[in-house]
């Protein structure tokens, strides 16, 4: 617990399609994302711009099972949209905010190396899987109070871009500093957490843990988008990640909001 | 003279559309690049990509006495392929090569800061003229050995992002790097230098300064194509660029190579 109580506190915050794809949301968490004191991580899917490029250059995206197949021409799409328009974009607001950023993916710094996920009964084309995180330029940007922003493209160290989930990327960040820093993990969503009723917003699980998840599990309760975000959730508290929340953006600025606490 | 002798050596090498259009001189000059010694900035542009993925996308590509006007939505093109697409398989083959690098706009690190070109006769949209350049981030990394590779975008510190020619951002960041480094400026193209005879690739300059320019100029010997270049070129030289030279990107690695050295 001292060491804990001198690790500097370090947040890791994933923001997804509900903001990435409306303007006015992006620029308004932007603006309080920036006013957040401490060391912090952006990190940031791909929202629905990829699926209407791809189709305005009329290639086709291929799902299986709610995963996108990353082939040649899929993945310079991604590359052009997760790295250069979004990611651009919010750093470019982020400084008109007075928020110094610099944007990443994994290749950038060889912060995060991943392998081509090998093909088994599917196979997912350029879909990379995280094998190790390179602290050493994050760090010395972090020192000197600039915030990296992440897309969620990785690489291999062979010289091919990879595509990697951005919540995976962003649980990524928060295990390996955790060893360096307090580090915090917040997943912003669409919903406040947890819900016990899909339908009823205030229904939020504060705390969840594995005893209570796998209860929540055998009543069917959580809603199936939920289950690869909570895998994560949990892994990172595993790994000693110090906190992982899940909610809406706004649990990050108004401390009145409910949201779900994942815990040990 | 000390003082410079105790400068440490920076390069910034921009390379074109000759290198970045071609996958094998990409990769072949990427490898020598990693191999190049002490400091160095890469700053790349944008190809032929740009216009292809225009096509692709059925935007017109406007162009006036050879500049690209940049609307909105050509701005997010150039956005995707330059800072997307191109800039994150360079830094991903440099990485291949050992060569640590992370990708930056204008906007990362709030490197340069560009204001939109006032519209006169012609409304070039959201093109930027370089107004300063920050150092700090840049130095970090320089100094923790790792290689800024620059696309041609930059910002203008209110949340836009502005096309900038990419000659134009390799001789600014020579010049704002000239303060504390023996900064010297390559510029790579399809030619051997400023050529006497632009059929004969053997008829290269070795030296040129303002007064035999001015003699080229009356003769009418220089290239159209060459005048924006060495009008670049000049310009560092008199902002104490310590060397600026022009030709084949052979001329970083073969001796035997002519090029053009531009002189005061």
């Amino acid at each position: 617990m001292t060491n804990n109580k001198m690790m500097k506190t370090l947040k890791v915050i994933k923001i997804g399609g509900n903001i990435i794809d409306d303007a006015i949301a992006l620029e308004n968490f932007l603006v309080e994302f920036s006013e957040i004191e401490g060391p912090k991580i952006l990190v940031h899917g791909g929202g629905k711009l990829a699926t209407k490029l791809a189709e305005q250059m009329h290639v086709e995206v291929q799902m299986i099972e709610g995963r996108r197949i990353t082939n040649a021409e899929t993945l310079d799409i991604i590359t052009m949209v997760y790295a250069g328009k979004i990611n651009k974009n919010i750093v470019a607001a982020l400084q008109k905010n007075s928020c110094n950023s610099v944007g990443f993916t994994g290749a950038d710094g060889n912060t995060i190396i991943a392998e081509k996920r090998p093909v088994e009964e599917i196979d997912y084309g350029f879909a990379g899987d995280v094998i190790s995180v390179n602290l050493r330029v994050l760090e010395t940007l972090l020192n000197n109070h600039i915030t990296p922003v992440f897309c969620a493209i990785t690489h291999d160290e062979k010289g091919q871009l990879l595509n990697t989930n951005a919540d995976t990327i962003a649980s990524e960040l928060a295990i390996a500093f955790a060893k360096k820093y307090q580090s915090q993990l917040y997943y912003c969503f669409e919903k406040k957490g947890v819900l016990l009723d899909v339908h009823n917003d205030d229904s939020v699980v504060e705390n969840i843990n594995k005893e209570t998840y796998q209860e929540f599990l055998k009543k069917n309760v959580i809603a199936g988008g939920m289950l690869p975000k909570l895998t994560n959730c949990f892994h990172a508290i595993d790994q000693k990640v110090h906190k992982v929340c899940i909610g809406k953006s706004e649990m990050l600025f108004n401390k009145k909001i409910k949201y779900t606490t994942i815990q040990a």
